[in-house]
């Protein structure tokens, strides 16, 4: 049995610091979920120093794939930091899909970050769980839950705990004003996700023990399946 | 000045063999687009040797990702006969994004295939395209024109000559049955092509002779922008 | 002990169509072998697409070299549809030499096509056989045995079920009309199996349960020692 | 006639934010070195993210090379930034030696981060100096001139315009508390320089305009030769 | 036009020496070729260390694959002496025909050693040479012309200035006792010049001067066409 | 628990013929060290080849970077002799940290040759020891002991079977004439070492059964802690 975890840049950050005790417990947590599950796979984002040198390059008119680019390898940069304290692992963020397969089939657990410019890490979070034909793709992020109306706009939007493929995706497609910001998810994880029949759990990504709960049985976040 | 041609798998074949003259007229056309373009990108896709692995692979109970990959190397497989074809080309289908940037950095052109599953080489084209500061993207295809509602459950759909992004977006979301299945463009290639402002034109892939014509001010096919 | 099959590229396919029951029926076999052989060498041809792609090179004026080049990469195709439905396996064909190596130092079996143009898969296959130090190179083709003269040409050709080096050296030396078409083997496989006192195996390639038959004794097809 | 920048990771930052302004400015030097040098390397230190992820990692309880491994990551994602701002450049900061010899012979500029743990961004630069029979080596750095003593010790330390290799030496062994920390430029680095006769010059690295100035002949900084 | 030179080991030392002078010559016969010459291949053997390695590496029980391998690797460092001496040419002697393929699109003079085992860089010469669409493939050795038979062992052999494919094939057919060793030139190498009707001609190798020589008219060595 | 073995060149030749018996003894040496040590690094040096190449070059007005490189790949061979008799072992030895990073996760045995110009296999050695967190660096060549004064200029010069670290940075510092000559260990090196706390024993490199009996007890070399 497998598992992958999408973990957000923005949980690694306090500000301009890196997340030390954080990570401490991402790597407590994956120590116990190594006991359970044969593969893990573990996408990690970008974060602030990602958003700072993407400003950056914009500044200096960098295209908009090389400012993407600069925001991957800086997610890659997060898994090295991940990678540096953990075992049974492989020792680089794999820098595309052919990497991945070939690091998932020699080491327990592979730690990456983004892939390609125009695709942001829930699709490599997708891809890397359809791969490992995992049960769960955790996403653990700043969103506690997904509600049935964006919940900035609407007063009476509703916490879900579960939820449909089908309903999900309506709500990402009316979620966005301008095609392309997909706040909760983006449409190729989705679609990656949907085909191979992958449970995505939405969890508050500050608190890592919940995963373990999450995985025991306790009712949290959102599930869409 | 810069242009990115995608040329779809199915205009590469006739039933179950290479269609050399029709690769023949698109050497000779890029030839002609070689004196006026600094830098051409050229996205192949992977036709009926792509779609007969990929079954093969299903009865054989591969994940989808896997899948996607055999198609993927057939789709670099027909880059490469076109290749053999050329001068001042990469010699290879680049793999990923970063051997596409190294490429175009020191060659006029660059024929691609796909670059990862989970995403159609119309996303690998946008990329290229973003990349290059192409002014067109030219989808060739099947299709010879895009229509105000599907041409295939309508009959009152008419062609369009020219349609706006925002409208191009609805017809592909509302185009689709089930999510994922982008019969015109993907969603991640078209947010690509918005951001970066670049005009994307759809010509019939049977007749390359149309790029000169549509180049050079003929009102053929539809260009979105 | 170690072996190594050569899985000629016809019995891949039936006409246009991957022959994925036998494909399946392969996978069965290895999956027997992998209970008795330590490391397991697999060298797939490239049948009647890399052929096809051959053809089409050729009229677009392709140099020889880039012609073999593409039915190569057909070749490792296959490698990849065979890889994708086993286990303990390397998950790409080696590009070369050097890669074979290396895979073959992690994984308990690796699936190669070709390496080079101008060498044959047979050639890759012996080296493989070589580096395995493997008891037993099997030949896998429409060829279900060797004759002591050309069937085609002589009605009264004998099939041999055993053959030493040095006559089978005279066949394939007199068997062919121009230098370099070795219908059976080519010269520079069959140096190799020499040298390393490799036992060289022809059995036909339709009924991979052969192979379990002619290791546990059975007298079939020719063996050349 | 070549010529190698190297520019502190110190420089390339105010506080937590990228000097983009500054990093503007030396691509305008750059554009104007290009005129006049046939070849130009940049190496590119670390500054405060590198600095973050090395204290993140330690807290981590990474081994001391793995600290250094992230460091040079960020040196490397620096160069990236600088890269997206200039013309006939590699297009990625070579990752070795061998890596940097392939890109100088193909490309006018290259910019480098760090290359392996143990080894300061300095001991690249002279790497890069001596392959590119450099005549100079120019440290931009917040060191604006060398001092005959440790002018933070002593308060009548003077600052040198000019100095022999040999003065140069014996500066930086006696200016260092504990072996390996070379405040002003590293002992590997150093052989390099004088073996293969290449001047150092140190300037001030806040104002990229004194390179332009200081090679065409004012007396700025301090050269070691 | 094209041009390839087969350089072979044993001219490139005298004793355990290296013959710096004659190949200081050698680089000098290059440069006057590079005037005349598009594209230049250069393939170097590997003389007396690749055989003290082999030596040694047999000694030791390694596989007669490995043995190979430690002598490709010589004759690809003797390919990088010879590369330290020249301009307009790539950095390293490329590992595998992929690479060299590349290479050859990018430089004007690629300098190779061995492919892979099981072959000699005569077949790796001829590879280049039908690639490159050399006009001749010069072969650099202690033989000075082609003898009608062996001349160490029949003193009525004769030396032939001119010699069509199909004789040279019976002479190093009947050449040699034991398949596999190929005193003049190998079997699959032979196969390649003939179908790309490449014209082989021997000359001294302690000679480079007579390059030029024989490529403006004079007859001197043999050559097969 | 892990060790590092640093094998120099000089140890590996008589004259100009490899050593085998002697290589063959430090295989039966390693063979015996499997047994205790979870990872073994071993580094090896170039010898009287590397030399040679090294003179050859700089005859043929190579940079002193290029010398270094093929000093480097001359070290490398020797490391690929020892892994031809070794098992456990990564198949090549790595060109960079990278790769080594990479190889020592993987397999309990990496042979190493050198990394880089300007650096010595000494620095090799420490980065390997550091990121194996190995106890002790056992440097084997012609020096027996480490003494308190250079034993060939000073008669009263004696042998030290302790020093610590502090002590040992000022031998080398004194030892030599111009900066960069490193008799014993170089500056690089030794930073490395100090930092992580490793210790270095010199051992008489022709006997290998001497690291045996230092590390079960026996006070043979000079230890430096």
């Amino acid at each position: 049995m497998n598992i992958v975890l999408k973990i957000g840049g923005s949980v690694l950050f306090s500000d301009n610091e890196i997340n030390t005790p954080l990570i401490k417990k991402y790597t407590e947590t994956i120590n116990v979920l190594k006991k359970t599950y044969e593969k893990i796979g573990i996408v990690v984002g970008g974060g602030i120093y990602a958003r700072n040198y993407i400003k950056a390059a914009k500044k200096l008119n960098a295209t908009a794939d090389f400012q993407d680019f600069l925001g991957i390898e800086i997610s890659r940069q997060n898994a090295r930091l991940l990678i540096s304290a953990l075992t049974n692992v492989y020792d680089e963020p794999p820098k595309d899909y052919n990497e991945f397969k070939k690091a998932s089939s020699m080491f327990q657990i592979v730690v990456l970050g983004g892939f390609q410019p125009g695709q942001s890490t829930n699709g490599v979070a997708a891809i890397v769980a359809e791969h490992l034909k995992a049960e769960y793709l955790i996403n653990l992020s700043d969103v506690d839950q997904v509600y049935n109306k964006d919940p900035d706009k609407f007063k009476d939007a509703k916490p879900l705990t579960e939820i449909s493929y089908y309903d999900f995706y309506k709500i990402i497609i009316n979620n966005e004003q301008s095609p392309g910001k997909y706040a909760l998810f983006d449409l190729l994880g989705f679609e990656i996700i949907k085909r191979s029949n992958i449970k995505l759990l939405f969890l508050n990504g500050k608190h890592p023990e919940l995963i373990h709960k999450a995985l025991t049985g306790s009712t949290i976040g959102t599930v869409i399946k």
